[in-house]
């Protein structure tokens, strides 16, 4: 981290608002920002100003007043980095913008890296590195259940979880080594039965903790689904339906239009992601071939299946093309939802016909809409919405939503795994302890008291630059 | 304007960036905030807090921490509406930024109305209304002569011009109004001429401003060019070039890049528009059909036209060609520029005759380029540069960029070409002051003295949201 002595600058804000705000941070920002920044009123020296002030001021270079600002200033270490910085909050123009970057840099600023803002505030203690982590999850979050989760992460609600796993292991080690220091005496067979079961809680912890990465991947990503059927028999029409109804609810307040997430919708505070649905966008569904290959890509991605019929089908057929996809999902925890589309063009006999003749397996669901009326979309939605239903997690339960939390913690089984083999075993003490070492690694590499510049790297590449 | 006692909020970012700002502003503002804000650390009472001050804290709702927030505390009058205001910063989450203005209303904040910050900061007697106007400019402005105009004008160099040519009037009146109340006596023929001087004066004054439109409409709104010739003449290989050259000036800082322009590029400082590219942008050419009709209203919008022609072509036809484009543009102060393309297919001999063989009207350029080779490029950028050289104003020069200031200067000379008509013709000083009067009346309505709901409604209708 060559780069600590430098001070960073960056937009913080994407142009097109009613202001822009550049962030400043580090050992020369005060001197920087002088250089630039001439507070309206008597002159006044930026480093005996207390933190958490404001000013208002003009930034200028040697010919032009480039605008009217104001200045927050944040005194190290009660800033977010923890180093010495400002917020210009200026009118929001990219030509401004640009104009008060160029002046920042020629006064000695470097443009910040993606995440570098929040790097700092890592390494210098201000949040620990999950907690540093989810600081993109809350920016990119978009329902209430992601939104929840990043922000319980970023509130040190899984870094105490972690926390409390690590001082139970830590407790282990040290009635490990009391049995090592009195190895010579005739140690009770009791405490390699205390030992077990204080290492069984914690492997139990750690494994619901990753457990819960499949519904937390799932909150966080969205859970995808795959429209699937016969050509014609309406699943660009579905899409659009289900789409158009709840798109809407997205940007009810001006302003904050979200990005158009390609075809995504959000039910009950869950996003639901379509899968390739490049070929359903157009109405002409039947350009899509519907190979065998290119279908079961398809579902082998998504958790839900939507298979989509017309209600003049047989229920052989429908019953058949059903069976297909379950062989292909047996064991995936996947879930088969068969859609009998149409039903303005039939009537309530035949609705009773097929709901005789199709056969459900235990978590299958039918459901019989007109994609084109809009009929049925809500029993549709609430099948939908009940997927993940066995699966809920209570309120303010930790979960994980991050990969290499994920993969960390799978470790950290794997090694209480060991350690509880050899407890049993009777394997040698000093063996046991490295295993449970390993295990404090790994857990200390969920929070950071153990990293690498390429596992920092890999984390802050992702960020957007001026976080 | 009912709305004055209502709190108003709005998102004051777009989003997409690291951090998003919310505003509020209106006589319940720390009420309101103290409603969804709890401040890191001991509670405090926000009405009791100095303003220019930062808190640090969390945004919630009955159930949840909806985020981890910077809030700015402005008080009346110290604020940009003159009211009390408060901007949260909170992280960059549209999803957030939803949940924080929900709370707002829910608490009695109405969702601002474009410009409305603006508007109050004019009521509130902030700014003049001229300067208001200015804030959009500013927002909008994309090159250095439109940014430095804009911020100009913010900075109150246009209300200061108006000033002086309205303190000149009123000095006129009040000799006018010497002179009624010793009209029976006899009363010198020299006031007259005196006052004739003075209203010459501040005519010549006004009628400067309003001539600088012309130039301040081109600087704030771009120099429209045409670019006219025949099929496969390299219209739409040119154009792509001069884009190509010049597009990646604008976004050399991460995160500040501008939303994408239609067809304009930016010279010296100042942005040239490409009149109705949209026949030019697909490389083949051919499909545009160049109806008389059609390139006539395309040369009658540009300031500048390029004809392209190819090497190949006769120098009689290229003088014919440009002939009826000048009989076009003939008294509309429109400057032609012939382009000769294809010069990698010719020789020097073959320029040298066209350079003899094609005749130029005075203000007229020629230049040889080659689109395909990216030759003459420069050349050609040299004089589309100095089609507004004989105009440039100097640096601190005030000029009008706003049409409805251009039509209130132009109504102002109109009242005072009548009173030195009246003035000429000894009609009666009664008279005369109804005309003063009205000139002082529209100065008066540049800078907001004279307003309506109706100005003020068209004024504000095109800022954004949160300005």
């Amino acid at each position: 981290m060559i780069r600590k002595d430098e001070t960073i600058c960056a937009p913080a804000t994407s142009s097109g608002g009613a202001l822009s705000v550049i962030r400043i941070s580090g050992p020369r920002c005060f001197d920087i920002c002088e250089k630039i920044f001439f507070p309206a009123g008597k002159k006044v020296r930026l480093k005996e100003q207390e933190g958490f002030r404001v000013l208002h001021g003009e930034v200028r270079d040697d010919r032009d007043v480039i605008d009217d600002v104001l200045l927050n200033i944040y005194k190290s270490p009660r800033s977010y980095t923890g180093e010495d910085s400002a917020e210009i909050s200026c009118h929001g123009s990219p030509y401004i913008v640009r104009r008060i970057m160029e002046l920042l840099i020629s006064k000695g600023a470097l443009t910040a890296l993606p995440g570098e803002f929040t790097q700092r505030a890592f390494l210098n203690g201000r949040m620990d590195l999950s907690q540093a982590e989810s600081v993109a999850d809350i920016v990119a979050s978009v329902t209430f259940a992601s939104h929840r989760i990043a922000m319980n992460q970023m509130r040190g609600g899984f870094s105490t979880e972690i926390g409390k796993l690590r001082s139970e292991l830590l407790k282990f080690v040290s009635l490990i080594e009391l049995e090592l220091d009195f190895g010579e005496e005739d140690v009770e067979f009791a405490d390699r039965k205390e030992l077990l079961k204080i290492v069984f809680k914690v492997k139990e912890l750690s494994d619901r903790l990753a457990d819960s990465f499949r519904i937390g991947n799932v909150i966080k990503n969205g859970i995808p689904v795959a429209i699937v059927g016969k050509p014609n028999s309406g699943k660009s029409t579905l899409l659009n339906a289900l789409l158009n109804e709840e798109r809407a609810l997205v940007s009810e307040i001006p302003g904050t239009t979200r990005d158009v997430i390609e075809d995504s919708v959000i039910i009950n505070g869950l996003e639901y992601r379509f899968i390739d649905t490049a070929g359903l966008r157009d109405t002409s569904d039947v350009v899509e071939s519907m190979g065998i290959r290119k279908t079961r890509e398809k579902i082998m991605q998504a958790s839900v299946i939507l298979m989509v019929d017309e209600i003049s089908e047989s229920p052989g057929l429908i019953n058949s093309r059903a069976d297909t996809i379950r062989e292909m999902i047996t064991g995936f925890g996947k879930r088969l939802i068969v859609v009998v589309n149409k039903t303005d063009q039939g009537d309530d006999d035949r609705i009773k016909d097929l709901k005789h003749g199709i056969y459900l397996d235990i978590d299958d669901s039918l459901v019989f809409i007109s994609a084109l009326d809009h009929s049925g979309l809500d029993k549709l939605k609430n099948r939908l919405g009940k997927v993940l239903e066995k699966e809920k997690l209570a309120q303010d339960e930790v979960i994980v939503t991050n990969l290499r939390h994920y993969e960390a913690l799978a470790k950290v089984s794997d090694s209480l795994g060991r350690v509880m083999e050899g407890l049993e075993k009777g394997i040698p003490e000093d063996l046991v302890a490295t295993d449970i070492r390993q295990a404090i690694h790994y857990l200390g590499e969920i929070t950071g008291e153990i990293t690498t510049d390429e596992i920092l790297g890999n984390i802050f590449k992702n960020f957007c630059i001026g976080k």
